[in-house]
């Protein structure tokens, strides 16, 4: 596919499209006012993910008004913990909630309901189906440490400390929460490659906060297992690897779990990344969200650095995480002049 | 100084004490029964921090109890603030608050209270004269950027975003407070080394946050500043820096702040460390605290990962960052053994 006619595509399989493509993290999504507008009227945040059309809709919003290189599912990566038989409500405010949280409960009393897998490939068929031929899609999953960080707590956790502790107090029990979730996650990838997604992400959000020991354990090597199962299975299509807040441990994650690209979190020095990683791997990144809502000499500042480190090497631009609500859309325009003049 | 019989200042000091010395960020604190024991009659924790004859005595509790080789004085890094003119609060479970929040309103108006610092001094000169020969005290403060960001929010704050937020819109005001910090913080370490104390270590606990532009500009450079100054004050003093949560950025701080060792975080691989880091740059950690408070296999693996890793170079035990106050005493206990057998 290095002669993908599609420019992020191309950059995944190793092809130089001459431009950079882009897309952003949490690019359909509140910072939009059509999103906005759309959620007022339709209910709340886990409705939109299980209403596929709705969830088509938000998906393309921002492909219309920003044309981006990727289109991103528009869901979420607590689903996995919903088809593992977790109840799942996100409450206004205050974040995700999965009961019972298995500090309480063990996992092998859930009741698995992987039909609420199916709506999301039904969003993939229909976005699939409307999207600019020019335009990747792109779908995702966490990754089994950070979605067992939610499973275990229940909810997001200061430090992840309830999911370490669990971890060390009793590996095995942890040890086979990541492997349901692996498996599942396996299952739910392929069957959005199926439906019709192009290229996977795997968001390890929660990464950062494990030791090097726990690290190897529980990220590196269920994201290994991971990639071989898909690899098998869809022999063509790139996975993106995600380990936010990974920091020096980077260089491992990229030589071990055999990901075909990596995100770049903004805490992470381009030339220190273009340095250290695989000479070849694609990288994707690395803006502070801040700096894109600061705009102005701010943003200005931080593209060029990005673009003049990565340049000569295989580089898809994104944020360094989710871009914030309260960015203006014109900051975003901006962006885009500055990757793409 | 390699002479020294106190094992942990010998290490800082480029020599080699035949067995590796040990403290713990937050050893003087709530897991100890006798420290709760204190507060319960004396009342609030700033009251304690103010309160030099309650401050030496909490200091040396640690001491007493396990025989660490370092006795950090027990105060906080928002002292410095408070000595810059906010009004200093901590509520019960609520964290440290601190008015007005510079981003309402100008450096500035506020009205300096150097005053604030003299009972802390106080505090080094008792300890000082009652810490066992062998014992090194060890003085702190906060660094630049990690007290900016509770001056500028106000109160903790998540990813830190609103000082970061201010450090890309007003650069130059954020400078001023950077500066500001920086100066009391030179003078403030300056008079806990003239009271007594033999080291001492700068926290900052939230470097991990910044891009690396602002890394360099908000966490490197004005902590080059401040161990220049304090060189020129003190030259036999050594410098710790504990820029948690730096990853890669670790190397560029070890060269080019000129600290005398560097504090590691949990998440530090310390094989990664020992092949990136100048090779007699003394290094200090770096036990998971949840490890610690695991115990059990979890604690004798992590402990022996550790000082195998560590070994042949100097190298101070702690923790990567403060002890849990769960964390039971008989697992400190063992910790102690493991280091020292």
């Amino acid at each position: 596919m290095p002669g993908s006619s599609k420019p992020l595509l191309s950059v995944l399989s190793g092809g130089n499209p001459g431009v950079t493509p882009i897309w952003l993290m949490r690019q359909a999504g509140r910072y939009l006012p059509e999103y906005r507008e759309l959620r007022a009227r339709k209910g709340g945040f886990l409705e939109l993910v299980y209403d596929a059309e709705a969830a088509a809709e938000i998906t393309l919003q921002p492909i219309r008004r920003f044309g981006f290189d990727g289109a991103i599912l528009f869901s979420d990566i607590l689903i996995v913990p919903h088809a593992l038989g977790q109840d799942l409500r996100f409450e206004a405010g205050e974040g995700p909630r999965l009961t019972p949280p298995l500090v309480d409960a063990s996992l092998a009393a859930l009741e698995r309901v992987p039909a609420r897998l199916e709506p999301i490939y039904r969003t993939v068929e229909k976005v699939a189906a409307r999207l600019p031929g020019e335009t990747t899609l792109l779908g995702f999953a966490g990754s089994p440490w950070t979605v067992a960080t939610y499973m275990v707590a229940g909810q997001g956790s200061r430090e992840q400390a309830e999911a370490r502790r669990f971890a060390y107090a009793d590996p095995d029990a942890f040890a086979a929460i990541i492997d349901a979730i692996s498996e599942l996650t396996v299952d739910y990838l392929s069957g959005q490659i199926a439906a019709g997604v192009e290229a996977v992400q795997l968001f390890d959000s929660w990464s950062g906060s494990l030791s090097p020991d726990q690290f190897r354990r529980w990220v590196i090597a269920p994201t290994a297992r991971i990639v071989a199962k898909l690899k098998a299975r869809h022999p063509g299509t790139p996975v993106i690897g995600f380990p936010k807040g990974a920091g020096a441990r980077l260089e491992a994650y990229a030589r071990e779990t055999g990901v075909d690209a990596l995100g770049l979190d903004e805490t992470i020095d381009p030339d220190w990344a273009v340095r250290v990683l695989p000479e070849n791997l694609p990288l994707q990144g690395n803006l502070d969200p801040l700096a894109l809502l600061a705009g102005g000499a701010a943003l200005e500042t931080a593209v060029g650095r990005i673009l003049s480190s990565f340049q000569g090497r295989p580089h898809i631009f994104n944020l360094g995480h989710g871009i914030i609500k309260e960015t203006p859309i014109a900051h975003v325009e901006r962006l885009l002049e500055l990757v793409r003049r």
